[in-house]
């Protein structure tokens, strides 16, 4: 940590900054220039990183030096996690594909999907029971009539499958029913709820909220690993900005950033990100050669019937010729899907 | 609703397109365009915001027409709506002025800002008993014990408290002690949490996320008015930009863009969307001269000791100086503070 | 400056920087922490600035300490600068009224529309003889005609005048038709345009590009003291965000922002900012409130007939109403409109 | 274009409306729906997009329909259009492969990196002689010695050469040494500039402005094409973001997103985009997987010392692992390098 004083701070603010550091247990270190007079801190700075050092009189700014996760970082552990939902690996070379349709509508158009999903070579399949939606006049989901179809066709075809939990209060209904819990971008730090999935033992899958930082990301997942729960998966799905043109905007720059500063895998979402199918097989691609664990993906045998999210969906056919190219891509990498 | 048909949608896709709008009990009317055949759809516009219009074979683009939200509209109720919480009306020319730490730490420190917030003429108390912390290992709040504390010192000083509640099993217990709820910015979308407290009677201070539109706000307002609790209070505190020298950008248009739309009051907190005391007072003077229904301002007696966000807040003394500057701004725009 | 090393950084790295920090003249001054080894700079930073420390082999981060500007700081200058515009004075308490339509259309649209506003209170006339707009098939402006006409009645009504210079080689013509030049937000980063009207003697009014940090608009203030034209009033005209009801999101803590780092005067583009008449008063108002120098507001007595930007104007009698406000509000906090 | 009416609008507020759009020789369409009456108009619809109708009393709401751009779209000309640089086409399945240095700084260094680039495959040199610099402070470009050098160099390696020009007074100069301008993204609406380059006959590389969408990008687009000059290749290169990590926001959906509107080709710069060394080859490779026609990138064989934007610069041995990468997936994909 590094105190930065302002040109007009006193002696008297020094040796009051000097002596709270030291009541915290750490060194300081004073150095003099020219035009600022800067405090280097020693020690643990985890400790600073909690206390109000801006408050203190004199200051003019205070630059943290490590980061502020500890369990999600690269320098707590070199080797890339690989996560196991059922059979799948994800991360380290191995590739999740999911997919299936925003929301659980009836068992007979699950089946189809999943059938079709199956055979292009998914090997996840998602598919909502609990609906986060904008509006309260929008359909919100199954429950769990929704989560036992989930559950009974990815038995079905042999798929784990992957829902979301909004509410704390779902944590243990949808434990029973899935084998991974997806955290939607709308509860990225929806903290209880992190900490409620970080007390069971099931993959997580958090998706980047739309206004989060790859810093934020980290330390969601660090709550979830904080508990107990090592096995975090990360999402790009798109982030806000200014494009009107895009239902978000994509920053595949997330996938390397990620690896660069944390151990844990990260796939990507074009379909939310873009929300338009003929964007989604080129962000697909790309998202695999940026390096990513996987690519999650809409897919509806009917869009126009969808009740959720519809007109983003890929359909079954346009999925397997996505998955034909992804296929060679990830072979050109020296990647595996499972 | 409008849907633009591409250049090259056929007579099929037309019929297609009229037919399943018959089908929703709609009538629709088709133009023909030089370069575009569009369709206007005249009837409940509500039924068709559900469906997933865009998906359609031959669609170019849907063009909504009517705003999704209904009961927080200006056009549903034309008059202001007042909010009462204890004897502090909000709303309607009565300005809210919400002050106190951000967390609840103890019951002197709360001791001390409370007197020293009333005396200088706020009239609502705030404190959190339950924090929202982007790290896991930052200060959590003091739970149960917090809001006990919050609640006697609101009842000491006779004023009505404010507080955070961030899951949906705490609301309860938050309803016992607060005469008031918080939403936090980041559980705006929490639509579990919102459902939750839109089954009380009680008053709710909703605060905008830090990437959601006005219109986002407005429905998520809705949510808690279609469960039938009337009492919200909207609150900007900022979004995020690419400005790094301040926390969050405030966006003080929204004060007037609700007003326009919506019949519900709208305060702002300048605290956490600034995060830089030198800037707040500013702020705040703006927001009253820009029409909002109150402000919501931190304060702490000790920044530098405060356990949450002490950087942001104001000393009771500059807390004393902004209030005269409001009120006499106040009294000059016809405004009273209760 | 200070020099964050990498864990893994070698000693020899350490020696390689010291070498390089010696041989621009400067001090360098390492402090070694349980997680990292940091570098501190003495000596003048402004030198390290055009440097590429983040290059050297061994480097983590570089956190600069000193701001990248300096005849802009209020270091460098401690009064706030008052900006003379023919008999209008900006700053230090002056306020700027300008006001005027988008684009000079004709002779006597424009003599309507000044006396209107000269009526009214309005102080500085502006009007747009060349026009940057997004679409090439847009009106551009009636260039020298448009600026003679201007000229003329800015004569008539004794009124200074401001209008936009888009283009260097327009420069001298517009100096000679102007009493101050406007660079739009687009060319705030256009480097030859802000040199060209550091050469001249005469007040600038440069506004914020929709994507410029505060800092960047300062460092674009920059080029032109540096230069040798000391005189430059800022304007906030709102930044692009993700909010799509708006045109812009006006920051207003811009104002604030800008005064405690700066000593140079800034206005307040409301009109430009939110696109929308029925949310403009408001804004300029709190442009005020916030310790703004000014608001610079678009008028048009017929702006279903505008050429340019029509559904942005304030109606004559709008403004007015607007004046009356504002000059309330001014003379509450202690400011004068001259 | 449809017009949507407020609610409140008076039969005498429609009949001004159609009045007006038959003036404009344009026909007026009505449906009364049951909460709104809209109108829709027929005929040539850039007419009235230059048109303030949303001024007019009454109206709530202005749609456009047809996109603002002409020359630059799918619609004027439906097959890819390929650019020819020298002996380099870029588009319809042909990689540019650009690289070099931020800056020109002397004959030797430049020798060097493109004795390097050319070994690994780059197809077109680049490096500024004019560098727009955020600073006053910082190097500026050597200006015609740098085109000089830049110039020699490519002859001496059979490179075609690209550089920036910034001032619409240094076209001429530039069209003598270089065979493809490049319009840096803070000139991107620098109108003045963009037709100046529009009236020579040479290939111009248009970057995205910092906060342009991609609309904004092609009406740039559209300036050049409408001065007869066909030659635009439009290049991504990251937006602002609230995202600190990176210096920008690399948006690679733009590149399906032109390509469905567009047929002018688009190439990305991951260099300018992230400014991060250990992210630019992943983004290169997602880039081309998106289906760019091309990347450009920054080499430097010294980024330490490096006077503009070392830290950023790929070392010539990178960069020739990079195209290794590229090559097979371009092989994969179907492409070529030229």
């Amino acid at each position: 940590m590094i105190i930065v004083l302002k040109p007009e701070a006193t002696q008297s603010d020094l040796e009051h900054i000097l002596k709270r550091i030291e009541e915290w247990g750490l060194r300081p270190h004073v150095s003099r220039g020219e035009h600022r007079t800067i405090v280097g801190v020693i020690g643990d700075e985890q400790k600073l990183q909690a206390q109000p050092l801006a408050a203190l009189p004199g200051v003019e700014q205070v630059l943290p030096i490590l980061k502020p996760f500890k369990l999600a970082s690269r320098e707590f552990k070199k080797s890339d996690t690989v996560i196991q939902v059922g059979r799948v690996r994800i991360g380290g070379g191995s590739l999740a594909m999911i997919a299936g349709p925003c929301a659980v509508e009836n068992y007979e158009i699950l089946d189809t999907i999943a059938a079709a999903v199956k055979a292009a070579g998914a090997n996840i399949l998602r598919g909502g029971a609990f609906k986060p939606r904008t509006s309260p006049y929008s359909f919100q989901g199954l429950g769990e009539v929704g989560l036992r179809i989930l559950h009974d066709i990815g038995q079905k075809y042999d798929m784990p499958v992957v829902t979301e939990v909004m509410d704390p209060r779902q944590v243990e209904l949808v434990n029973r029913y899935a084998d991974m819990f997806q955290i939607g971008a709308r509860n990225m730090q929806n903290f209880d709820l992190l900490r409620e999935v970080g007390r069971t033992q099931k993959p997580v899958l958090l998706k980047r909220g739309m206004s989060a930082t790859v810093k934020d990301l980290l330390l969601s997942a660090e709550y979830i690993l904080s508990e107990g729960n090592q096995q975090v998966v990360l999402c790009e799905r798109g982030v806000r900005t200014f494009e009107d043109s895009t239902r978000n905007t994509l920053d595949l720059s997330a996938v390397p950033n990620v690896k660069g500063q944390s151990h844990l895998p990260i796939i990507v979402d074009p379909s939310h990100a873009t929300g338009r199918p003929d964007l989604i097989p080129s962000m697909a691609r790309a998202a695999v050669a940026a390096g990513a664990d996987g690519v999650h993906i809409e897919v509806h045998c009917a869009p126009e019937k969808a009740l959720s999210d519809g007109p983003q969906a890929l359909l079954p056919s346009q999925y397997a010729e996505l998955m034909r190219e992804l296929r060679r891509l990830a072979e050109l990498l020296g990647k595996v899907i499972s």
